[in-house]
């Protein structure tokens, strides 16, 4: 292999469950290959949590405006030998040629709130099902879990450690990626440093004590080498016996010649440990020494640290931020809302129901709005019809998408639409941002929407619910599609 | 992009963590640069299981035979500010120049054992970390939560549809290659069906049914398309009432010209759901009609639904394999084992200590043997030190790892040794073979090991654990190093 291969976008077609392919010869042989409208929504927020954070918009948006069908993916078809000549030879010039509306990249999201929207021909939307979810669902996920850790962490410096435990080589590159625009201040990963412009950072290894004859020495050659980001790894041998001495020892000759220096624990117990440590480095005189702690982290282990106190000053991430830890997955998924229809010349919602009331899909095409009160904090998200309108400073009554008795109504001081068109005509209306000018703006995206979202739904353990409440002609549709299916 | 990128093999030199090239730098500089030895080994069963399956070496083999710091690599590392002209001249024309063994792809392992162990400079050694770790731990994760799912489905046809939830493109591609290794019979991923020659299967998607005016009218068109792979989704409106009922309509016509049918549950209750679909078909005289389950399945699932006879021929998993579900990362890490002395021209052991015992490591270059008895029965793996010889037919004394009144003796009727080298200087041993050969040959060497080992060892919920000792060298080896850490 020649080329450099950095990032593991794939833009070959085949990335897609094989139905997709055997439904769509279908399609095409029945002349159904019509105008249809998809969403991707979630069903329900990850770790018993009160919001989400988009991401994987960008790389979904590379994905979908690149991919075709090469002359090897056509021959892997044929030879699976149900696909017919003129449809293979239909394949051979496939892209992608719909619209996509999303969210901005690091919105806040709630449940059943579409924050995809593909307007396409049905095959072309049914092909890029898979890459829409993989894309979006796992970089959620990790972005979802960083502002968590970070919101736990009372906004702290949270570095991304996570490479050597992430689902494979691109499940770190998009782990660090999505963790970046969740709240992470840096990563150890250093190719996604540089092809996402992340700070990349990293101390010391306890394999770089261990290959001196003495834990002072190895200290001293590192602080020579980089006295001006020298962090000591403290518990190699017995981190209040030695790791610390050792530190203050060589940090002392890096203060004289006018830096700072900090340590670093990956065991242990660190409630004690930081205690015993900060006491040390605060007695040999050095209050401005920082503290650096690492070693299996989870939101719930942070916010009890800082709860308590603890003197800690940066937090490496690994494990838990860029594999999700206990729960694994996203729930996206993506379901029809709309067809074209020829002979009305319309668009005909559609609805698909389920035993579970909680997985009735809202029939249509549908809009998002961010209602917010006067003093700039989120009230609610609206799921409306796409024709209406919803204005600020008018009072509307809002529905409960499942439970009739809970209504409520709100006059608006601020009204803000969420999706936005982002593709046309399978392009960018944008030309495309450098990547790291692109998760910063979504890193920032984030914190500001994080901001205007009330401390109750951030809460770690049992969130307040976020309302995401049904316009009244939304409302008024889905009814009807129920009235129908009665009689 | 012009070039077409179907997989997500890495080659930037940059795949690593930070840390690793700012020591690199500090060894390079102290002249530190020798030649040593690191183990990958893992240090618990992952989902509290008996047993591992080893997966990902040959995708780890490509990256690293293969990795390099092309100029905007290093020009990346220069803007850093911390890497001396010298050192990143001394990175332009590097690459891994060591030598590998490892256990054959496919193979049951234990925790403790070095299952990949690396024979390098040390700088080349230190930045291969990730790249080993990363490759190994997520592809042996799937691999070892699909050969539960398979053992719990009795040896069952095992299909993978999990791409939509995976983490990550390659999370996707990655996760299909192991579960194809730990017994799935095929995947819906038609990317990784190429690329890795798996059978690609799928049936058809609740928006097929959709997107006609009525079931019946799809599953008709479905028949027409596809007479020899026809499996119908029954549970789009109601599986009882309508979906079984069309089903066998359209299936009882496909009967009638030769032709088989099958029936798929997504939603439900399975247990209660399949029994009377089977009831339905049998009472049509369709005994042979198959039916398929999916939706959110684990081994505890799985092997309830197979533990209560319920008839099912074969099953759909996602979400918890491609993920790992509640435990998404695997646990091995990778220490140094020996480095090599110039004064005395020998390999000298190395070993960490930690406060907890079982974190200690175990000291030198080690070999593993699989000890068998007469039946062909796995009864012990042996880690032994390099240059012992065990042989079958004698007896020999072995130890626990940590508990000292834990011995046993054994005569072996065949030992097998489990590492193998892979690569010497930097280059694959065995030519490079058919990617789609490689993982066939893993999926026979895990199925012929998980055969070899006691059904008690392969249970689901609290299994026995099978034995991982030391030789009586290997154990002197340490207790000499705590004798001296001790003084």
């Amino acid at each position: 292999m020649n080329e450099k291969i950095e990032n593991s976008t794939i833009n070959s077609a085949l990335f897609t469950d094989f139905y997709e392919l055997t439904m769509a010869q279908g399609y095409w042989k029945n002349d159904m290959n019509q105008d249809v409208v998809f969403d991707m929504f979630f069903r329900r927020q990850p770790f018993n949590g009160g919001f989400s954070i988009f991401a994987g918009l960008d790389t979904l948006l590379d994905a979908i405006t690149d991919f075709t069908f090469s002359s090897s993916d056509i021959e892997f078809l044929r030879q699976q030998k149900i696909f017919e000549p003129d449809f293979l030879e239909y394949l051979k010039t496939f892209r992608f040629s719909g619209d996509v509306y999303a969210f901005r990249e690091g919105s806040v999201i709630f449940p059943q709130e579409p924050i995809v929207r593909i307007h396409a021909k049905l095959i072309e939307a049914q092909i890029v099902e898979a890459l829409v979810l993989n894309h979006i669902n796992f970089q959620s996920l990790i972005a979802t879990k960083t502002a968590r850790i970070w919101l736990a962490s009372k906004k702290g410096a949270i570095m991304e450690f996570g490479l050597r435990r992430a689902q494979g080589p691109d499940g770190g590159m998009s782990a660090t990626r999505a963790s970046f625009i969740g709240g992470a201040a840096g990563t150890s990963n250093t190719l996604a440093g540089k092809l996402y412009d992340i700070p990349v950072m990293g101390t010391m290894a306890h394999s770089w004590i261990m290959a001196f004859p003495s834990e002072l020495e190895a200290f001293e050659a590192y602080a020579k080498l980089y006295p001006q980001k020298a962090i000591f790894l403290i518990d190699t041998y017995d981190t209040l016996r030695s790791g610390i001495k050792n530190a203050i020892k060589v940090g002392a000759k890096l203060v004289e010649k006018g830096y700072n220096f900090g340590v670093r624990l990956d065991s242990g117990d660190i409630s004690y440990l930081t205690a015993e440590v900060r006491k040390e480095l605060d007695k040999a005189g050095f209050p401005q020494a920082t503290i650096t702690v690492s070693n299996e982290l989870t939101e719930e282990i942070v916010e009890t640290l800082v709860q308590q106190n603890t003197p800690i000053n940066s937090w490496g991430v690994g494990t838990h931020m860029v594999t999700g830890g206990n729960e694994a997955s996203f729930t996206g998924v993506y379901k029809l809302a709309a067809r074209f229809d020829k002979t009305s010349g319309k668009n005909i919602p559609a609805m698909k129901f389920s035993d579970n009331p909680e997985k009735n899909t809202n029939p249509g095409i549908k809009n998002v709005y961010r209602l917010y009160d006067e003093e700039g904090n989120a009230k609610a998200d609206i799921i409306a019809t796409e024709d209406e309108k919803i204005e600020a400073g008018k009072e509307y009554r809002y529905y409960h998408p499942m439970i009739d008795y809970r209504q409520f109504t709100f006059t608006a001081a601020k009204i803000e639409p969420l999706l936005h068109k982002v593709v046309e005509n399978g392009s960018r209306i944008e030309a495309k941002q450098p990547a790291g000018k692109v998760i910063r703006l979504a890193h920032e995206t984030a914190q500001q929407q994080l901001e205007t979202l009330d401390a109750s739904y951030k809460r770690i353990l049992n969130p307040h619910i976020y309302k995401v409440s049904l316009s009244k002609a939304m409302k008024n549709l889905k009814l009807d599609f129920i009235e129908k299916r009665i009689k």
